[in-house]
């Protein structure tokens, strides 16, 4: 491709746009441009890295005995009103009615639609293990889009369905698939983990998450850096921290005005915050929530959410906690408290003589024993994993880091299988509901993902498995004839040879072609100057190191080929 | 692939919903299946095809400059609202809301999209010429979605713009669409035609249908077997056909009790419909009009839409007939007849005495003259080319067909540039509009048409270029080691030569086999028998001509090659 007629457009200015360098460089490299809030266009360059990853996707779905399909976008809600999905997925999903007022979604994601197909086609024991997937657009309309691709409301996912005859098969498949991921996620010249994950509305249980490691990433995970345990904060689960027993003083209450926050009363009392117990209040649909944890401590909300199985959790406003609860807010505490449902995450049971709200204004109890002075409805863990907590597989203090999530494996069992009675009959003729498992990769968010973890200050720098040209070649000046010649024949040579190259033949200065071939971020860059000219040497720049290397004009090319096999 | 374990479940029996023989076949093989009306599952048979398409389409269009990127499929209202396109695509256009509440569609088609892109990146005529592709789906609320993938609702479309400086730019850019489009129909094995066709109501001139040739298409195209003329039928063009002329008779009226219909009145009268006018009304949104054909004619609507200038345009009921123009619905007629637009084509002007309803029950006028009778409002060409009329190029009689519509080339000239202002500076720093062409492939479509194109009573015989997989091999029986062993053999040679073969290894009767190869239409059957075994011989059928040869187990290879390069 020649670089005049490329429509690479690039921009200066970072867009003000643009938060985080994913986004502002996609933007000002002509990679992509926003049609609306969360839903961009492709523009060449960037569906040329697309392309590279759903062409390692496809291999390695396929190696694994995956069979590619295309599915519909648009979704008759027949289907999912089957599973009642229709009336749980709420405002994130796309809804339309056709002309004859029929109601359809489009496709957040694929679990009706294939088992819908797959019960009808499949019959016997002997048609499975099935693995479908498709590479396609997927639409979820978030309530806040950002981070341009990162968090789109139309962005491209491969779902792969898995179905088995039982639990076994799934195992396999399961296996199977995060074998897949962590090749393709290697393949990609990621830095990534599998973490173990939160099952979350879609139900089934057995999961992992595979998170792109990058500060700009909206998951916390944490990580063991002594052993292999890694877990999503959601899921990591802990065990109750024992405190050395002390005596049991008398429950006593005191005067603390203003002290709203654990900070406040600490202070005020010239404690820590592990001798405080602290209080929230949420309201679910399954009513009122009291939780508690240790003062040092976040609640988990998820674990939470997983313990009272409501579908819906949100912190209650001060009405609730004054009408309901007849608590005042800031000063809540279990002592004395009205309420059904009194959640205790299990170190908390472990406190002695400790502090909280006692349920009035401006006053706290103090030297507070769980079981002599409240009773919990459930005693579970219930909070957040810290850095520096233990880890749940060899106790050792565990890392907490931030991750992209690019792709999700997923035990479903029998859920769907059950909802839209997808059956096949066994050797025996007995008829047995298909256990399945489903997998999704964010392909466009793996190609944001990537530029998270591969960019300096110029630009983008891609791993060659993914560019999408792996080499630019800028004559110094483009009025110089012989200059433009031996370019444009080096050009022609590389893309003989399968390298892909670009040739920079427009009519501008070194330092603009220079600029957006760093900002567009090829892996090589090949100069050719009056050096080259006189000597009979080109300079290949390599964009990740910085490295300047010469080679002969005479005898590059498989110098360039194994400069490339290891970027 | 082994069909075993292929995604591909096939039907005995013809399902009564498919009208047409690709319908019908696509479900028998297991290629497709339905979600809703005119929205369709692509199993992994009909996704090669669809691959193998679109790769061929990617490479004419790059070939010509083309550059390929992926343009959202939720599109923002406010730019259909700037072209006045929202109002104007009425029930046909997907519409939605997000969250909230902004009004979105689902792209029918891209103009706004990439006009709207190419003019906040491009300023200057250095940028242009530019030709932008995409290939994904598009969506079209089709009152009557049927035939499968050949009228669906959701529907897999090529669609290129181009983007040139001036018309000699468009000129040069269409030819270049033009030829793109021969050699990608040829590539794909299909009998077609470029028609001249209309430009409807996407706007512009200049344009060319390409249709494939088939009894089931929906379009009626004309075409000269004398020249090189073709166009729709709507479209082709039409002198006034002389007759030798007679003296000018008396108007006269006569009783026609209940002949309501051309059949009836010149049976009575014992004439020939030629001597009649046909007098029709039609209600549009510019008003009542009136038009008048001969009686062995009929009314190109489109025509007549152009001539007015309307948007809408559909037969009157009888009310108008009654109430506007005070006539009497089968007995319409032109002389005395109350209305602002009376339309004649222009050979009813060259009619003598002819017969025409007298805009009263039971009567029609006799030797009714134009001019003389009555005045027409507009004399033009407004009639429908039949089988046999003179061809508009070479006067010799022409040929109708039908066909299916798989490709269009449109110049679109500066209709949107103008309505969203994508203006460039020219050499001489003035500001121009873009001039633009559209360019569309059913790419889904095509995929059908082939079907219709090339079947039997048996099942799909595909064109070796776009064909699923070009080998099956078919062991006689499953349960002989030797020959499963061989059939094993000649199916990984051939895949590893680039050959795409699928092995028959299912445990089933060789009847169950063949008939699966057949309807699925791989171009070649390799059977693995007893003969083979015994005479190192292995049997070869080509599917499209029936067609047995014997190669030696030994040497198979080129001979394979060879077969599958002339099919």
């Amino acid at each position: 491709m020649l670089v005049s007629q490329l429509y690479a457009p690039t921009l200066r200015e970072t867009p003000a746009e643009a938060e985080i360098v994913s986004h502002q460089l996609m933007l000002r490299s002509g990679m992509i441009r926003k049609a609306a809030g969360g839903v961009y266009t492709y523009m060449p360059l960037a569906l040329r890295v697309l392309r590279k990853i759903e062409n390692i996707v496809r291999q390695e779905m396929d190696a694994k005995g995956g069979q590619e399909l295309l599915m519909p976008i648009i979704q008759p809600a027949e289907m999912w009103q089957e599973t009642g999905r229709w009336d749980v997925y709420g405002d994130e999903m796309f809804r339309l009615k056709d002309r004859h007022n029929r109601d359809f979604c489009l496709g957040p994601t694929h679990e009706e639609m294939i088992t819908t197909l797959v019960r009808s086609d499949v019959r016997s024991y002997r048609q499975l293990p099935l693995k479908l997937y498709q590479i396609q657009n997927k639409y979820r309309d978030e309530r806040r889009p950002r981070f341009g691709l990162m968090r789109g409301r139309e962005f491209i996912m491969k779902d792969l369905y898995s179905f088995d005859k039982d639990e076994d098969g799934l195992a396999k498949s399961y296996d199977q698939m995060y074998e897949a991921y962590t090749a393709i996620f290697n393949r990609c010249g990621l830095t990534f983990r599998a973490v173990e994950a939160d099952g979350g509305a879609i139900g089934g249980s057995g999961t992992h998450e595979f998170m792109v490691i990058a500060d700009s990433g909206e998951a916390a995970i944490v990580y063991c850096p002594s052993c292999e345990y890694a877990a999503n904060v959601e899921k990591a689960e802990l065990e109750a921290i024992s405190i050395p027993k002390e005596e049991l003083k008398t429950l006593s209450i005191v005067d603390t005005p203003g002290t709203k926050s654990i900070e406040a009363v600490t202070t005020l009392l010239g404690i820590t915050a592990d001798k405080v117990i602290k209080t929230l209040v949420y309201n679910t649909d399954k009513g009122v929530v009291v939780a508690l944890v240790r003062g040092d401590h976040e609640v988990n909300e998820i674990k939470l959410q997983n313990l009272v199985d409501c579908l819906t959790i949100e912190l209650a406003d001060e009405k609730t906690i004054v009408e309901t609860l007849g608590s005042i807010p800031g000063f809540i505490g279990p002592v004395g408290i009205k309420t059904p449902m009194l959640i205790a995450d299990s170190t908390v049971m472990n406190q002695y003589n400790a502090v909280c709200g006692a349920n009035t204004s401006d006053k706290h109890y103090c030297n507070v024993n769980a079981k002599r002075d409240f009773s919990p409805t459930i005693i579970a863990d219930i909070r957040l994993i810290q850095e520096n907590d233990p880890c749940p597989h060899c106790s050792l203090p565990v890392k907490t880091a931030r991750g992209i999530e690019v792709g999700q494996v997923f035990k479903l069992h029998t859920k769907y299988s059950n909802a839209l009675k997808a059956t096949y009959l066994d050797m025996n003729g007995r008829e047995q509901l298909m256990v399945m498992g489903c997998y999704g990769i964010g392909v466009s968010r793996t190609m944001a993902a990537t530029i998270e973890q591969n960019n300096d200050e110029y630009g983008i720098i891609w791993p060659a498995a993914i560019a999408p040209y792996h080499v630019v070649i800028v004559p110094i000046s483009s009025k110089d004839e012989a200059q433009m010649s031996l370019a444009n024949s080096i050009y022609k040579t590389l893309n003989a040879s399968g390298i892909e190259a670009v040739f920079d033949d427009r009519n501008e200065r070194p330092g603009v072609k220079f600029k957006d071939a760093d900002l567009i971020g090829y892996p090589l860059k090949v100069t050719v100057g009056p050096k080259t000219i006189n000597e009979n040497i080109i300079e290949v720049k390599v964009r990740r190191t910085g490295e300047v290397l010469y080679f002969d004009v005479n005898n590059y090319l498989e110098e360039i080929k194994s400069l490339l096999a290891r970027l």
